[in-house]
């Protein structure tokens, strides 16, 4: 019987990959008279996971990242009006209108008040902030953990935080990497929700771990915990 | 009679601003064939307030700021070397190991287990994460409350979370503009503990006001907080 459900926010409730990939395209553009388009994409990653431990995600990381693989790739050859139009691409990333993914609305205003619902996202305080208050989602959610990292641990403390025992915890998101093997470690349920891109980053070789349900859109979660409950 | 004590944590438990200042005269060197020093650091802080709202604070959106102001000043004539170097040093501020204040370690430790003890603190979440790790003070610490704004509604909220009556929490901090004038406007206690720099965002014209506390150092809390239980 799952009392607890928690939600990851980017590429689950609301869109937000696809336009890490717009500006990607554009780096790609931008970069193309110095590198062809696979290297570009292998070496901006490369930036972004060299990077990471300091700069943590998000859109503020990514312009960081942009900024300083344009100017290596180029070896610093790059026009300033290029490195400028990178940083618009990035920073508009941190004001884009928040759009929700379709079946989103609907099952957190059907799931909300029958559980406790909870929002569970990483990135750019501010950003995620921004993203929950454009979405409209916020009176129906119990609680906002914007954190850092989501692994084992993160799930552990929030599972110890909420006096919630693992098998009545159930997070539903795009994630494998983030929000699916980690839960599964700390003995809760997980949904996959896969999304249109996966950054790298969140690319699991292996796919869905067997038996861990793949849902089309959130607006199949609801029927998903009344199945669990049934069972 | 306080039950509650918050701290900031930039500035009044551990430096930051030290970093940043050498970071800006890196850059006022760098820009200065470009333009005077004060012309310099006034553009700087244009820029960090335009972004503001979509950035927040913390050193990412500074080291974005950065690069901007540079690329602007130079009307785009800046050598990648030293966009380069700008780069190098704001990402070095997410990095830079974390140091003490005189008097933090000590005051934290006396009044741990006595108090309900909180850090309340804005920024980059994976960098005041990173610190507060550094700092070696986490296990003292209660609650650590990392916010993407310190207004009255910040300090409204987390009152209402902790379940404290306004008159018995007291937030000690650096900054008159997020530590002390919006905890006085939810009726709870403030100290002001400067430091050596504020940034100008940080800055309020008239000075502390009438009757805050004002504290050379963290070491003197908690004989203030013993004097306010006598009073």
């Amino acid at each position: 019987m799952v009392e607890w459900i928690a939600l990851d926010g980017d590429d689950t409730l609301w869109h937000s990959q696809d336009g890490f990939e717009e500006v990607e395209a554009l780096f790609r553009e931008i970069v193309a008279e110095y590198v062809d388009p696979d290297t570009a994409r292998a070496e901006l990653y490369a930036t972004e996971a060299a990077n990471m431990s300091a700069l943590g995600y998000g859109a503020k990381a990514f312009t960081i990242s942009l900024v300083e693989t344009a100017l290596r790739l180029s070896r610093g050859s790059i026009p300033a009006t290029e490195l400028d139009r990178l940083l618009d691409a990035g920073k508009g990333l941190l004001t884009r209108p928040t759009r929700l993914l379709d079946g989103a609305a609907g099952a957190v205003e059907e799931l909300a008040g029958r559980y406790r619902l909870l929002l569970v996202t990483k990135g750019d305080l501010v950003h995620q902030e921004r993203k929950v208050a454009e979405s409209g989602l916020a009176e129906h959610l119990d609680r906002i953990a914007i954190v850092s990292e989501k692994d084992h641990d993160t799930y552990r403390q929030l599972l110890a935080e909420e006096g919630a025992p693992a098998q009545r915890f159930l997070m539903a998101g795009n994630s494998l990497r983030s929000d699916v093997l980690p839960v599964l470690e700390v003995g809760a349920w997980a949904a996959y929700v896969p999304y249109a891109w996966t950054w790298v980053h969140e690319q699991v070789p292996d796919g869905a771990p067997d038996g861990v349900p793949v849902l089309s859109s959130l607006a199949e979660l609801p029927g998903l915990v009344a199945e669990l409950a049934a069972a």
